[in-house]
């Protein structure tokens, strides 16, 4: 059966690290991979074509694809636009929202040939593993009402954080099963001290437990999983936490390592049709200059082979390929230090395919 | 004039340290200072007693007071009420809502004595200075609708994050205040492109700062914020934000400093009354057994002798006896390192006296 993929560059460094996802792709192919690969336009280059950021035509071919691969979105020249409804990231959130991708798996792990990347002192990171397992379609990214309006003669603007116990729960069997893989620590997190949704958050986490007797589950408020990750990040195992907090957490963890350039990212919906996307955004600033790091996006393609696409061999050939790589001491400017060869995008790609 | 004071110990460690911030009190008395000093119940503790987190004696007490000094509410004992409005946790957002203490500082320093205990490389945190604007009486933490009811056959959690454009022009004065007596940078906090609510609050911050020409503000996305404050936390000077992502990011920033047992924080409203509370919780795992670090409680005393109470010299003093101690390389156990003395709760309390 023929894998129907979909690649969207997207804005910033995003269509130069697909390039490079893109030959990986072909080499994948001629190495025995049965894929069509389609190209569609998303975020600030689809508003310029298109005057919105997520076309019909680019819903309907992700609908269609088995997986799509996305760069990155975003950029300085679309945040000025009024309407928020136009700008680069809501093609991203309608993406997420239309093909149901309530799954978001952020690996933040740390290369042990990038220890040095960290911020952190080496003993605090070495050998960290994480996995942060963040809902993707609800919470306050989608909550209705929402909006900006007159009331009492001044202007207010309002959001709604909401989720229903089906949302929780079927988000909490994905931590649940990922943890039952992995070390079999799971570490919900909410503020159940304040706010109602996340007490409900939080029982739902507990009725379920007992559906997986092997796996530890533990609860954190977020203010002090934010202050946890900082101090002893390798406590944890699995995280599992809403739309919102797992946006700002998995940030900060995938930021412990020090590379963030490395690292991939999965959102699946439950018939296992995913999005593939670097953790990383769309940097702008070095956009078209061909130093940006294509990892993140070559391990999204390993991801979506593992996830998407049952291909467990050859996204481990990739993995491998990426480890040989960082082991010759290549290295892109994000990740550089003494001793190692700087290289750009397109050398770092080649670099890859040889290994 | 007789200054007003009310001690609230409230849970946990809460007792022990501000049993040390009253010997401190004492002292500033007999040195000179007209203070009155009163006691209440707050907390899990006044639940204990009155069935309710904030009752009505102690909340007139405060309402009375110029300032109110608090050591910490909460404890896994009072976590299983179903109460959400029995909370110890609400009896501290009791307080702050009903004196309209609206503006919380929270300073992230680094004591350069101490630079070990931070997780980070000393070279990121070295002279580290962060003063955190966290918006305290809107947001999400009070906004309304809120609960948890039947929908379409399941239950549904809601809250509302909401602010009005006064509530966060007042924020916004403080904070821009803040940094022209500081290094006169400040960096707005949203996430701008998913919430309108924090579209206005941008749009806010913009229409404020040609007021203060000489303050320099940025705007950052929150996911990015806690990026930047584990990476290059010394790029900040002061930071402003709303209820919920100050909770997160300042515990986030106290925590890069490894000493989170050394740092005040207060909660003003707009007539200079205020809250001065140690940023650390009540820590019940250590709770009676003399060893939490009292520092944080008594530098509350300092911070409230200087922004409600006008005594800066009195303020300084208690500061400079804090240096001391530490350069007498006397620490509690949280702080403890090589080569250092450490002692307990009480004797801390001794050699700042002393000092
Ligand atoms: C671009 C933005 C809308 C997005 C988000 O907030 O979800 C990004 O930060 C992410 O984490 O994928
Ligand atoms: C105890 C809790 C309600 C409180 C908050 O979330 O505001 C605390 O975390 C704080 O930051 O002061």
């Amino acid at each position: 059966m023929t894998h129907k993929v979909l690649l969207l560059p997207g804005d910033g460094i995003g269509p130069e690290i697909a390039a490079q996802a893109k030959r990986l792709l072909q080499s994948c192919k001629e190495a025995g991979l049965d894929i069509d690969v389609e190209e569609g336009l998303v975020g600030g280059s689809a508003y310029d074509v298109h005057g919105e950021p997520l076309p019909a035509e680019t819903l309907d071919k992700a609908k269609a694809a088995r997986a799509i691969l996305l760069g990155a979105v975003g950029g300085p020249k679309w945040d000025k636009l009024e309407d928020l409804a136009k700008r680069p990231e809501k093609g991203l959130l309608g993406l997420r929202k239309n093909l149901g991708l309530f799954g978001n798996l952020r690996p933040a792990m740390l290369y042990p040939q990038l220890a040095s990347a960290s911020s952190l002192k080496p003993e605090l990171v070495a050998g960290l593993d994480i996995m942060i397992v963040r809902e993707l379609t609800g919470g306050i990214y989608f909550g209705q009402p929402r909006g900006i309006e007159e009331r009492d003669g001044e202007r207010v603007g309002f959001n709604t954080y909401v989720y229903s116990e089906s949302e929780i729960e079927r988000i909490g069997r994905v931590a649940f099963e990922m943890a039952q893989k992995r070390n079999k620590k799971l570490c919900s997190v909410d503020k159940a001290n304040v706010l109602e949704v996340t007490i409900l958050w939080r029982e739902v986490m507990e009725r379920l437990a007992p559906e997986y007797p092997d796996v530890e589950l533990s609860h954190m408020y977020v203010d002090n999983a934010a202050m946890q990750l900082v101090r002893a990040p390798k406590q944890f195992d699995v995280v599992v936490t809403g739309n919102m907090f797992g946006d700002i957490l998995s940030d900060a963890a995938a930021m412990l390592t020090g590379s963030i350039g490395m690292l991939p990212s999965a959102s699946l919906n439950e018939s296992g049709q995913g999005m593939y996307e670097p953790c990383h955004g769309s940097a702008p600033d070095i956009a078209g200059q061909n130093v940006a790091n294509p990892l993140a996006m070559m391990l999204s393609v390993a991801m979506m082979l593992r996830y998407s696409l049952g291909e467990n061999a050859m996204a481990e050939r990739i993995e491998a390929a990426v480890g040989k790589v960082l082991d010759d001491g290549l290295r892109t400017a994000d990740i550089a230090s003494e001793g190692m060869q700087t290289i750009g995008t397109d050398a770092m790609g080649d670099a890859v395919l040889a290994a």
